[in-house]
């Protein structure tokens, strides 16, 4: 009977993919919630007023990063979602430790906008993207085992969603490295990583 | 003419879904906002800051169960709502009534984290879980007793159902008292049962 | 060319439905934030936690009211989008405008809860629900008229819909006139109307 | 292998309007918690309430302009995807890129009810509509090119959807550029286009 309860369990990938949606869209509002309306007792002229925009520019640099990262996770999740042909209990218990590594986001982006010269706050982040992989990845896994992909999915795209997890977490664990260096140096290489990701998918394929 | 409004209102199981799964999305997202990222000032070095996030831990503690709660709330009402073949009026009130217990949950988790000492702050987090132990046991009766359960669903399904949230509340029942000792106790027990029912279904089952 | 590009424009009953579901579920747990936690240096014991809790109570009844305001309108808006074939261009803003309302909710619901002792908050908060109601009574006009109508919705429903939206409406503005005497007694009237239309239909119908 | 994996990447057309929707109701939702409610110990009396409700109303205006450009680019998006059969890769950047300029909406609608008489935030009010019409036009042509058209979409709705955004974004920007005179004549002209794209289709298409 409790075998029988595990088998109606979490297995509607539709609202899966309505909560993630959710969250995701959540997230991605709330970084923006994080910026701030320069005080009005501040500013006395138009020129004041850009000045004060324009000392966001660093907040909009960690942001963009975190819409970055955000996009790119929730483009792989959906990739996931997509191939399977339902879900299960464990399925979904991956997922949702996922979308609690996801809700992170916004307070690490904050985080680094706020000690962006802390080498510490930069791997803070970089861990939180870290675990993004890994939840997927091991989603990917539990997905495979489990028997859970549709059976028309051809084994090459299978070990293309792993190998690819592997690649840009090594590529971002690089990135992070950097930080020995300069933390602005880790954020410009993990942008570029992301960029190429989410924008040339054709010039990576060569490098991959 | 009433009789036949009442017939059309609330019979959309998957608006209800939809409904659902924004309050979750928002509730899971919302426990992280009460998260602060520590103040600039304070700081200055790169160890007080990782000193700093460490401070947070007790937060950490609460805010983990609470994601375990509402992602097992989420699958528990998800099961339920997968062998509905149609809504009515008063299960999508039962359905509104659980949802506005689940949009309290970062309510209690932020009162449990400021006053985790107190087993009153402990007791007010139990009795959020047990209203929503409650309504979804109420959702499944009016379910049943309405005829708006799939005709294929067995009889069993619908028993361990009912089975299930009767045990699970009456080990968080127990956890609860063991306030009496320690809030600590009671949050570490329940975090036990939690995790026990979300990753080791199989275990569990054998002592059901 | 411009009357076809109306013709796609705004036509997605499902879409019109999720962007509802979001806005609702956001409105609903918005509510749950303006509930602070009593500040810590406050607090010295568990009894002093409790009273501090019980002194939300005021909190407690306005939000309550506007959750049942919220599922009442979520209830309302789902009944009428079931029953169309399809959407246009003027349906939509008109929800959007609806939406919009809705949005408003746990402001006048703050409000009133800042000034419950205040006539002019009690009425805020009505004009607020009269509104709501104002935006379904054009929507289902405007339905009919446009020809959006299910084909097999019989005419009975459509008159019930119409009536439906009046009735309550003269309830709640004569629970809202209750103000002059005591804004306590408007509440409670509201409140017991809305009860009345979301547990006791039956009751309702022989009335109505 | 790469090119299998973009193949299956960023095809879902319901999932990405299904973020849409979060976004959207989170960022028409935002609009609303920037209200506040006037602190207590300032209103002593029901007509002061009424007072400080009225002193709102610059508030109100850049809020009700928003949820107009909120409804029209959520009208304008649901458009295009109702047109598409599929989607790929770049077209979820495109929109993931416009969806991050929607959830600023109301960090540009802040700025402008704080600073309404300053040109400098009227035009970066401006600026974020436009971006808005960069990508929806984007996003049209990616999807025209990429051939990700439902094929029973006749070339005149093609042609009309780019027009469309063309002459809205010529009409906001001659509204934007009144602001050398006056920021409330630029957002008076704004909200009219506004209001004759939601409400008067037809009246517009005699001018188009």
């Amino acid at each position: 009977m409790k075998t029988s309860y595990n088998r109606i369990a979490g297995n509607s990938v539709e609202r899966l993919a309505a909560l993630s949606d959710g969250i995701f869209a959540f997230a991605m509002t709330l970084l923006v919630v994080d910026l701030h309306v320069p005080p009005r007792e501040a500013i006395h002229s138009g020129p004041e007023l850009l000045r004060a925009l324009a000392a966001l520019s660093p907040q909009f640099l960690t942001w963009f990063m975190s819409v970055l990262t955000l996009g790119i996770f929730w483009n792989g999740q959906q990739a996931q979602l997509n191939q399977l042909e339902r879900g299960d209990r464990h399925l979904t218990w991956i997922h949702i430790a996922f979308l609690f590594v996801v809700s992170i986001v916004p307070f690490s982006t904050r985080l680094l906008t706020d000690f962006i010269n802390y080498p510490a706050a930069l791997i803070c982040y970089w861990f939180n993207i870290l675990m993004l992989g890994a939840f997927l990845y091991l989603s990917w896994r539990c997905a495979t085992r489990g028997g859970l992909v549709k059976t028309d999915t051809p084994i090459e795209i299978s070990k293309a969603i792993d190998r690819r997890i592997l690649v840009a977490q090594g590529l971002y664990a690089f990135g992070a490295l950097l930080c020995v260096f300069d933390t602005y140096a880790s954020i410009a290489f993990i942008v570029l990583v992301q960029l190429n990701y989410a924008f040339a998918p054709r010039t990576f394929s060569r490098l991959g």
